[in-house]
């Protein structure tokens, strides 16, 4: 749980430096061993946590000690540890990138093509590949949003977005989740450029 | 005041490194039990205080001591403490979103929509909801302002923009306070975002 | 000497983290006394001065000691401090914005009008005005460009630019000199996000 | 080798801040002598560069040592470091700026006209000059790939782009380098909002 926590404390400071967490939003955890997860309480500045704020829950997103407040959005986080076993974190933000570019969209995916960085993600070896990043409406219901995500998860998304919400990331460990969150943004963020230059 | 202090020099320090008090701009405050505020004092650099630059005034935004300075729109403060007492702190800064949109938003207000950063505004419990941001005329006769002001906090709004100038923030403490205020410039950056793209 | 060496130092890293010097560009400049001038020397990034780097030059530019080789740009620097005798410092970066509209905009002045931060210049006192900051083209001949610049200083100009090339800040000191770049800045961002919106 | 990796992992930090660098992406190498090159090994994040990512090739490209593995875009290092004696460092950064304008011009070059900027590089001595930096299409057949730039490099250009990919740039040590990167991506910077404005 220590070192769980400090990756946490740590990288929630990397994604406020680059802006994806105002406020007291986004989410951050790590699995722990076969039946336990550490996650952000809920109401706390995730650029300035401390391991204070870090609590554990069950793999059904209970906590685990009495009075410990995890935020409603822990179902996603386990809602993905179940589905993929390798997955070891789950980083969750909210990126101007990532609202808006959700909000302008109109589908059910963004379909990006053509990017290097694209070979940050598991399986892909080139660039010249079209991969689906999918876009699901928000909800502020999570058992009927995560109904709604489980389908797509069967493609094994390089991650996902909430629409006029942010993005979801998953990974083996905590660092590795950061640099597929950092690519996602990336790809997030030149998709905007893309629609804004002449 | 020691401890109000230093969280105004620690939170002008955060509002610098986004970029939102260029030049001397901006002014930071938080209330002192219930008789006084603690204000940055007027002609200094926000991302740079000491201590010695928050002074204290009166609820009628009077400096306590001889010689202590404080900004004009200390006055807009004091409206905001006077009118919403379990207000804590107030910040205000001039950041190039609120800036540039509140002079290409013709009307009183600029309405924001399905954002789930609107949970950040207290009572707001759902993205899918309209809130209506007061923008305002700029006016250095700050009496004038803050009578054009006062009606527009009866419908308690999650803080308003003086058009060409900047955002006023406030919470229940300055850590608080920021919060609001980042989660204002964050949704002020996507409205900027959006009337960008295709 | 040392005083203004540290201010240069420490002046230059923060434009630098604004993205203002990039490669070896950029100037900065402190006067010293009645005769001499502390200035950058040629060829060093401006964000990773150490003081070594700031050389002394008189009033005419030419370097004090043997072997010490000023940017050919510290003539520019002389005309200001020869100008305007209440200057203490100058600053001159290479911005985004201000190379891009620069090279946008057509005629020999940029209008600004209606910014409250147009307070942070001297002698104004309202938003509800309109200033004119000066554009030049660009020149590799320093005495002529000096010679075109020259009547538009009787102005007493809140600052100018070097079309494709920066702006030219000037102040009674180094630190209220940054604050009038980034109140500059600020504004040529501003003015850039304007034309860019619907 | 220990200055060269100290270098590459200073630089690295300095590449992520400016967001060049998201998840795994880029390679920095530095000349050793006249036989090895120091570069960093495969699949690390260049802004959190320890000494020990840094490994040794031959000028071939090929690790000296078993069980190191460098990128596969070595290749393109090694052939800057044939091709240009002159040449101690090459940086390679994936920014958004590099990524977007290059899949939005549609031919092999990108004209860069009229900037202040394009004087820190050598030879240019004046912004009235206009200067061709090569775009080529991506390819994950780097033998194919060098083939393709090795025509290119006989003109000496300012550095290159790979479309959707990023930019390389190469100088006399790695600060040097840095600048020269940093000039670029500025330029770049100004291509892209050159193409946003009214």
């Amino acid at each position: 749980m220590a070192e769980a926590a400090r990756d946490l404390v740590a990288v929630g400071a990397r994604m406020d430096r680059l802006g994806w967490v105002p406020g007291s939003s986004g989410n951050l955890s790590a699995r722990l061993g076969d039946t336990a997860i550490a996650i952000t309480r809920s109401g706390v500045h995730k650029g300035r946590l401390t391991e204070a704020d870090i609590i554990e829950v069950g793999l059904d997103g209970v906590a685990l000690r009495a009075g410990d407040k995890p935020s409603a959005e822990t179902k996603l986080h386990c809602q993905l540890y179940a589905r993929f076993p390798e997955t070891g974190a789950v980083l969750h933000g909210h990126s101007v990138a990532a609202t808006v570019l959700s909000m302008a969209v109109p589908g059910d995916a963004l379909v990006l093509e053509g990017y290097e960085i694209l070979k940050a993600f598991r399986g892909i070896v080139t660039h010249d590949t079209r991969v689906a990043l999918p876009v699901f409406d928000n909800d502020q219901d999570m058992a009927r949003l995560a109904d709604v995500i489980a389908p797509a998860l069967d493609a094994e998304p390089i991650g996902y977005i909430l629409r006029g919400h942010g993005v979801y990331a998953w990974g083996p460990d905590v660092e590795r989740c950061f640099w597929r969150l950092e690519a996602l943004e990336f790809l997030l963020r030149c998709e905007l450029e893309r629609r804004r230059i002449r």
